[in-house]
């Protein structure tokens, strides 16, 4: 289980089958630098052009087609003490014919102080002067290469992952992704600071990071993303209209209820029915994201 | 501010303009009887048709066209010991290609047990036996009549509230309602004991109940239901698809900044990207409802 | 079979259980007046509010929930020599983040010259100086009193018909109707001049006409509009997004072909697949309207 | 203006930047051969992998990102004498609550018979033994290189084009793409011998065809493809739902009439609301085609 710290000199555009940047074994950590959403690197730097610059891929030893990647995100540090986010709401989370005063589509700043935990804006606007909400570090884009030689765009996702832009993909959470492609090819990167639901700024506070992952292998399959926090197990969908996003999250955790807990359609539904909480990844990008998530202490594990 | 302590004999199967059960004034508190979704009541005595009978509609005094309607929710308790859901996941939550076994669309009983605070299935089935989540009562299906002569079917909702399906339309929780006919015609029912997000069996844990609430007229005007909960304000949207439902509730979020906490587009939308929570109320009904929620703690009241 | 002609002194902004204006047997011709969507009648003098007051109920003698109403539409007559539209494109139609400059929101007027048998812009922009397209009357927005005490607004529409704008809803045409309610309740109104597919600025060329349309009741039970040209046979669905009304239309139409056309899901299918045709109706309105339409060329009645 | 044999021997099932198969003057022809859409030749001889491989690419010298690919479709020959569809109606279109009973998704066979110029089920269900729709050729998948390194599989489609199954990419149209990359990059495949609209059994009359088409350079830009038959000019929108579909086509529509036809937003909304009609390509892939049309009656090039 050896640890490898890998530090960018390229970066990718898209998700799909490109030369690896790195290969390790089966449960090796990466430490390694993620740029920003449009290029910026520790240094504000422009390295990169847009959308959302990947680091990767990263190939994995034993990863094969049919297969399941976990990817344990353990730590995510912000490499620079400021991010930015855009200024109006999204034209997709707006009614069209009511929308108010739109403001101007400017970069705001925000200071991120790791001290104090909190980011905050540097010229706030009248009213928002003392909000400094907490930092809250969480990967905004990453996956493996999807089948028969797509190459995704970072601005979009798909059943191999991408810009979900969902905040529990944060430290401490295990994340699957299904494998398409020998030695799964993973990439990573747009962080963020903080991030609300839905990502409806467009942005959450866009930074550079240090991101550490230990990347395993898991001989099942699974069809879209899954992920296990300290409390809650999660299942992804991504896809427009937003309910389509929410049809294959809940499908998918149907058939994790089925294989991993036992629990026929029936039962499923009758616990789902109770205990499901629905979460917005984001309602931004030309996939949607949404999670179908329970709390463990409903489940046991057969 | 009086209690009135009111017994239905007829119900409704529609918010409309209907003749008043009773007229209350200003700021009085209603106690009343509520039969379950089917039109079973207290007895288990099957009194009305389907689907979600209304009691009411309470007549306010001095509720005129443009104000809005505060209800706050007092008490909801249960008034029997059982309530029921439908088996099987509805098909608006499933991927059509990839529906897995699907159960028959049979009730099950759950005991609703007030000293444990808990519900349970009579006949849980394998890996269930053990599932007892606890009582969250809530009001499904609540509103004023709508404008223009509309009768519109408690199946349904619309900006004047209906079949919302929301979890926090709980005790503690006061809503808002836009105000359309003299009086505002205020209708309630659809009790749930339990309902997870989305109500996607097409039920909560469906029983009869005695509710309390509170009406008091405001003089201002809004165009979606809003709510605050301890914790937390949002405003909801009801629309097919989700997408659309969502682009209410945030509409209406940002009008509610800018009206009472002194934001203008920039500063809410600054907010909101970083703080803003998305709820399901229902994905089941004929009109979908997402909240837009805010905690408190980033607010400041002007 | 008699013919009635009704004046109507009043008009109905939903379609619901309301009060017969006129009685008639079944099979009986009725020739009347419809007002503009605005309210303007044949003088241009404003005799009901908005959204597109209906002339009617009519009660049909002998129909019951369950049945169906067949609806022949005889003759659609303008009863004035100007109609109006709005300007811009409405917002449900045009990319929310690629608007090009948007006209305001203006009223434009028509002339209707029954002579040439076309409309024109009284002033027209440039490059529309020669434009002239034909006169199509169609009834925008028709149908009978829907099921349990609903009262739809005429803005919207559903299974019982409603404002579906929907360009084959002309003279010729025969329409079937799902009854809900002793006597049919039949509605019409918001009769247009000429309108484009989708009803995208929002309005046909609105006008106040002289209707004349056979009612007959059938014995039998369908659950969404019906309709039949000289060429074609249609099923119509209504509701958002599009998806959802082209898949009302579709499987009515899948059930249409069982049922009268003597072919199976999988014979049915064969045939949509090569021949089928999809108009779209508005997509403007609270629900959406989709044809799914087939060339009686195609098929052999049972 | 030379003309091309190509023969392939490679195919993709992307539409990104891949080695082209061969290099062509601005203004060349191409005739090539295109197997179906599982990858079965003129022999019925199974050459490549599906979904829907291509031809191609192929490189047109002087075509440079921003600018647009003019394709004139000038034949499009079935290269041999069967076809083959699936059974069932695609979820997509049907109501999932309300299914009929559904046929097992099995192949069908359809003789295609240039001399009669009709297309015949091999093994007809009761009911269709006389049904023969006439052979009408269209390329159901076409596209040149997306932008920023993007490998769109040919089960979808975007800007660039893609698996848009729509009844006018026909003998005789002529569609502008906008290129991305230098070369364009053109590829094409998927061939129908008939199709309805939607492509709502999955396929289209699926066969290997001799395809010949004119590749040209415009030195101008657009963003969602558009055709022009000899009747009509139509834009394309590739989205889901059909909404967002919908709202790109007008949209494109919208600025083409600005450009090319000096109709400002208030004047084109004018013609439009009007006399536009929209098409159904498909509503069967990941993402739905619609197509917003405009008879070329209605307007004067400027």
């Amino acid at each position: 289980m050896a640890t490898h710290r890998f530090r960018p000199t390229r970066y990718h555009n898209t998700i799909g089958t490109a030369e690896p940047c790195l290969r390790i074994a089966d449960g090796d950590t990466i430490i390694t630098d993620t740029i920003d959403a449009s290029g910026l690197d520790a240094h504000e730097v422009q390295v990169w052009e847009r959308p959302n610059p990947m680091t990767g891929p990263f190939f994995v030893e034993g990863a094969e087609p049919g297969d399941t990647l976990a990817v344990r995100i353990e730590r995510l540090t912000p490499s620079r003490a400021t991010g930015w986010t855009y200024s109006p709401l999204a034209f997709t989370v707006l009614d069209p014919s009511a929308i108010p005063d739109r403001p101007a589509n400017e970069r705001a700043v925000w200071d991120i102080d790791p001290a104090a935990g909190t980011v905050r804006l540097q010229n706030p606007p009248p009213g928002l002067e003392g909000f400094a909400p907490p930092i809250q570090p969480m990967i905004g884009c990453f996956g493996v290469a999807p089948a028969r030689g797509q190459a995704i765009s970072t601005a979009s996702s798909a059943q191999n992952g991408g810009n979900m832009d969902y905040r529990l993909f944060a430290p401490g959470t295990t994340v699957w992704l299904p494998v398409s492609v020998p030695g799964a090819l993973f990439y990573l990167g747009d962080g963020h600071a903080c991030q609300g639901d839905g990502e409806i700024v467009g942005t959450g506070i866009e930074t550079s990071f240090e991101m550490e992952v230990t990347l395993s292998v898991v001989k099942r399959t699974i069809i879209w993303p899954r992920g296990e926090t300290a409390d809650d197990i999660f299942a992804v969908g991504n896809a427009r209209p937003l309910d389509q996003a929410l049809q294959h999250a809940t499908t998918e955790m149907l058939r994790w209820l089925n294989e991993d807990y036992g629990l026929d359609a029936r039962a499923a539904s009758h616990l789902m029915g109770q205990v499901v909480r629905y979460d917005v990844g984001n309602v931004f990008n030309p996939a949607y994201t949404v999670a179908c998530r329970i709390a463990k202490r409903w489940l046991t594990r057969r």
